[in-house]
C-alpha cells in the first residue's frame, strides 16, 4: 500500500522526464506520498524539479515543497511568479506552513505574494502568524482548527463543526470557548457522537485543558506536549483567547531538531550540517573549535615549555602527559554531558552543591581505581622511579576530581545565566582539559620531586 | 487549567501525609494530571507514596504507577498483592502499558497477575502483546482500536464504533478490514460525519495507509510516524491482518530515549543514566569508557618511550604532544559525529568513497589552516627550529586528515556490518587518535629529523 523507491523506479522517471513524457511521468508519481517524492528531488537537477512539479497537482506540489530542504525550496521558488506562489501552493498550505513559506520569501517578494492571495480569510490567517517568533508557540501554531462556544447544544456543534471542518484535513479535538473566545476546555469527537442532540456542551466539556501561551518558546511546547502524551495543544493570548493550535507532528519536527543540534554541540560542530553538506560549509561549522581546540594545545605548550628546563631531571614524567589529558577530557566530557541531558530533560532535581559533591566522589573512586592501575603498569612496564609513579597517580586523581566537577558547574553556571547549557560540552571541556590537566600535573610533579 | 506545582502544595501536602488527613491529601491531588503527581512521587518515601496511591482513583492510581521510572515503580508494586495489582492497576491500563508493566515483573508474579484478570478479553491481549519484542512494532502496539468491515454502511459503521469506543479514551483513526481481518485503509472521523448513512464504506474509505509489520524494529516505525506525519499507524502481520496500533506519543518516547542514548554514547556513557542516580550506577556506566581511554594514554607513552633517546636531540617535540593529540581528537569526533546522525536520519546518499574523499579534502583544507597558524607560534612564539616547525605542520595536517577518514570511516562500517555506529563517537574516537596521532608525528619526525 505503499510504494518502495527502487533505482529501477528513479531511471524509469528519469527516462520520462527526459523524453519529456508527461502523462506517465505523472502516472508514476500519482502513488507516492509527497515526502517520498522529496526525498528523491535534490538529486534531479532545476530543470527536471520544474517540470515534475508542473505535472503534479497543486495540493501534492505545495506538500513536496515543504518538505524539501530550504535551500532547495528557494531555487524552485525562483522560478514562479509571486501569483503562481500565491494560487498554486500557499493557497493549498495550513496556514502554519503557508506563514513558514512566506517568511522564508523576500521582503518584496512577500507583500506580492500575499496581495496575490484570494482568500482573504486564508491571507488574513498568515499574516496574523507571521508576527510571532519562529521559535515560539506562535510560530509553530495553525489556524486550523474547530471552536464551539459552550452555549450550543450538541446538535448545534455538529453542523457548526461540519462547517468549519471542510477545509481541514482532519479533526482530532474541539475546542470550547465562551462568547469572548476566551478557551474553556475541548469536547472530544467520541463525546459528540456519543451524546444526545440537545444537550447543552457547556455540561459535556472536558474542563482540564492544557495549553500554551503564544510567546512560550518552542522548547517548552514540546515537553508540555511529551509530558501529557498530547495530539495537539491550544495555544493562547495573555486574556486566554485561543488563537490557534500546535500539532504533535510540527513538534516532533522541533525536538529532533533540538536533539541534532544538541549532538552537534558536543561534537563540536556550531550549525547545523548533514554529511552531503558542501565542504565549505562544513569547514564554516567545523573550524572554530578546531582553531579553539588548537589555542588550548598551543597553551598546553606554553606550559610544559615554562617547566622544561626542569624536567630535564625528570624526562620519562612527559611520556604520561596523553594520559592525563585524554583522561582529563573523557571525565570531564561525560560529566558535562549528564547535567546537559538532565537539565534539558528536567530531571535534575538536587541543588548545585549535592551534584558537585556527587562529582567529587565519584571522580574520587574512579581516579584511585584507575590510579592503581596505571601505577602498576608505570611501575613494571616503564619502571618509573617511585616518586615519578607518586606524581601520575596523584595528578590523575586530582585531575579527574577537577574534570568532573568542573564538568558539572559549568553547564549549570551557563543555565543559570540564561545560556544554553550545551555549548559547554564536548571540545569546550577537552580545551579546557588541555590547558589545566597539563598545568595541574606539572604543579604536582614540582610539589612533589621538587624541581 | 493546570495547577503549578510549588514548594508550598508540596510542604502542604506532605503535612497532609504526616497528620493521615486523607481528605485533605485527596482533594490536593484531585485537580493534578498523573504526570504532574509522577513527577514529585520520588522524592516521597516509599511509605507515603504508598498511603497516596491508595487516595487516588484506580484510574489515576494506574496513570501516575505508569509514569514512574521502572526502579521506583518496582518498590512500590512489591507492597501489593497479585490481585491488587491485577485488579486496581492493570484492568485500568491500555494493553500495551498493561503488557509493559506485567512483563517487568517476576515469572511467578506474571502468571499470578494474569490470572487475576477479570476482563479475559482484556487478559487475552495483554498476553498476545506479551510476545512481542520490547524493541519491535509489536511490543509498542495497543489493542484498542476501532475497525470496521468494507460491507458496513456508515449508520452500521457509526454504531459499531459506538459500542467498540467504548472503552477507548479517544479515537481518532478507524481501520477499515475485510472478512480476513486484512487491513485495507482508513475512515476519518470526518469523513464518517460528513457522508449520508446509507453509503457503504468500501465507497468512501482511503485507500493511502501507512502500516508497519509486528517485527519492524520500533526506531523504523518512529521513522515512518515523523516522514509522514502521522498521529497513529497500525500494525499488521506477515499476511497483512490488524494487530494493532501505535500511537505517536509511545513514539515520541522512543525517539527521545534514542536521543539520549546516542547523546550518552557519543559522550563515552555505556548505559542510561541520570544526573540523579547513586554515585554505584553512575560509576558502572562511566569507568568501562575511562579504561579504555586510560590503556590509550598508556599506549601513548609507550610510542613516546620508544622514542625517547632520540628525543633528547630535539626534545621541544615534546611540547606539541597535546596539541597534535586534541586537534585529532576533536576532528575525528566532528567526523564520527556528522556520520553517525546522516545515518540515524537516513540522509547520507552518497557512497563511501565519495564520502572519504569530501573527509580527506575537508581535512586537508583545514589542516593547512590550523597549520599555518601554528607555523606562526611555533616559530615567534616558541622559536622552534624551522625543521622542527615544519615536522610538527606536517604532521597536524597528516593527523587532521588521517583522524577525519577515521572518523568517516568506522562509522559506516559499523553500519555496515549491523552494528551501532554510534559507539564509534566520542571516547572511541579520542582513544584511537591519541595512539596514532602521538605515533604519526614522531614517524613523521624521524622523517624529516633523522634521528
Amino acid at each position: 500500500m505503499s510504494i518502495e523507491i527502487t533505482k529501477d523506479f528513479l531511471s524509469a522517471l528519469a527516462d520520462c522526464i527526459r523524453e519529456q513524457n508527461s502523462k506517465q511521468a505523472h502516472e508514476m508519481l500519482a502513488d507516492l506520498h509527497p515526502a517520498d517524492i522529496a526525498e528523491f528531488f535534490p538529486d534531479l537537477d532545476l530543470e527536471e524539479q520544474s517540470f515534475l512539479m508542473s505535472l503534479m497537482d497543486n495540493e501534492v506540489s505545495a506538500a513536496v515543497l515543504l518538505e524539501l530542504e530550504e535551500d532547495d525550496r528557494k531555487k524552485l521558488l525562483k522560478l514562479l511568479s509571486p501569483k503562481e506562489i500565491a494560487e498554486e501552493l500557499i493557497n493549498e498550505m495550513d496556514t502554519d506552513d503557508a506563514a513558514d513559506i512566506i517568511s522564508e520569501l523576500s521582503e518584496s517578494q512577500k507583500d506580492e505574494v500575499i496581495a496575490q492571495l484570494e482568500d482573504k480569510e486564508h491571507a488574513q490567517d498568515i499574516v496574523d502568524l507571521l508576527r510571532y517568533d519562529e521559535d515560539s508557540a506562535g510560530g509553530l501554531m495553525r489556524k486550523e482548527f474547530v471552536k464551539v462556544n459552550k452555549n450550543w447544544n450538541v446538535l448545534t456543534a455538529v453542523r457548526e463543526m461540519r462547517k468549519q471542518a471542510e477545509d481541514l484535513e482532519e479533526v482530532y479535538s474541539i475546542y470550547v470557548v465562551d462568547d469572548d473566545n476566551v478557551l474553556l476546555g475541548t469536547l472530544s469527537l467520541k463525546k459528540l457522537l456519543t451524546t444526545s442532540s440537545n444537550t447543552k456542551l457547556e455540561e459535556v466539556y472536558n474542563k482540564n485543558v492544557h495549553f500554551v501561551k503564544a510567546d512560550d518558546e518552542n522548547e517548552n511546547v514540546a515537553k508540555v506536549i511529551q509530558k501529557y502524551d498530547l495530539m495537539e495543544i491550544p495555544v493562547v493570548d495573555e486574556l486566554n483567547r485561543l488563537l490557534g493550535i500546535i500539532t504533535v507532528d510540527d513538534v516532533i519536527d522541533v525536538m529532533k531538531e533540538e536533539a541534532d543540534e544538541d549532538y552537534q554541540l558536543a561534537a563540536g560542530i556550531t550549525r547545523n550540517v548533514d554529511a552531503d553538506d558542501s565542504i565549505w560549509t562544513l569547514t564554516k561549522a567545523r573550524l572554530p573549535w578546531l582553531l579553539i581546540g588548537m589555542f588550548g594545545g598551543l597553551c598546553a605548550a606554553s606550559i610544559i615549555g615554562g617547566f622544561s628546563t626542569a624536567l630535564q631531571n625528570f624526562p620519562i614524567l612527559l611520556l604520561f602527559v596523553p594520559l592525563i589529558q585524554s583522561t582529563a577530557g573523557n571525565v570531564g566530557i561525560q560529566s558535562s554531558a549528564i547535567i546537559v541531558q538532565g537539565l534539558a530533560n528536567g530531571t535534575i532535581k538536587d541543588g548545585v552543591w549535592k551534584l558537585l559533591w556527587k562529582e567529587f566522589l565519584l571522580g574520587l573512586l574512579n581516579g584511585l581505581g584507575i590510579a592503581i592501575i596505571v601505577l602498576f603498569f608505570s611501575h613494571f612496564w616503564f619502571g618509573t622511579p617511585y616518586l615519578v609513579s607518586a606524581t601520575i597517580c596523584l595528578a590523575l586523581v586530582t585531575v579527574i576530581i577537577i574534570a568532573a566537577t568542573i564538568g558539572t558547574f559549568i553547564p549549570l553556571f551557563l543555565e543559570k545565566r540564561g545560556l544554553d547549557p550545551a555549548v559547554s560540552t564536548g571540545p569546550f571541556i577537552t580545551t579546557s582539559n588541555d590547558i589545566f590537566g597539563v598545568f595541574i600535573y606539572f604543579m604536582i610533579a614540582k610539589m612533589i620531586l621538587g624541581f
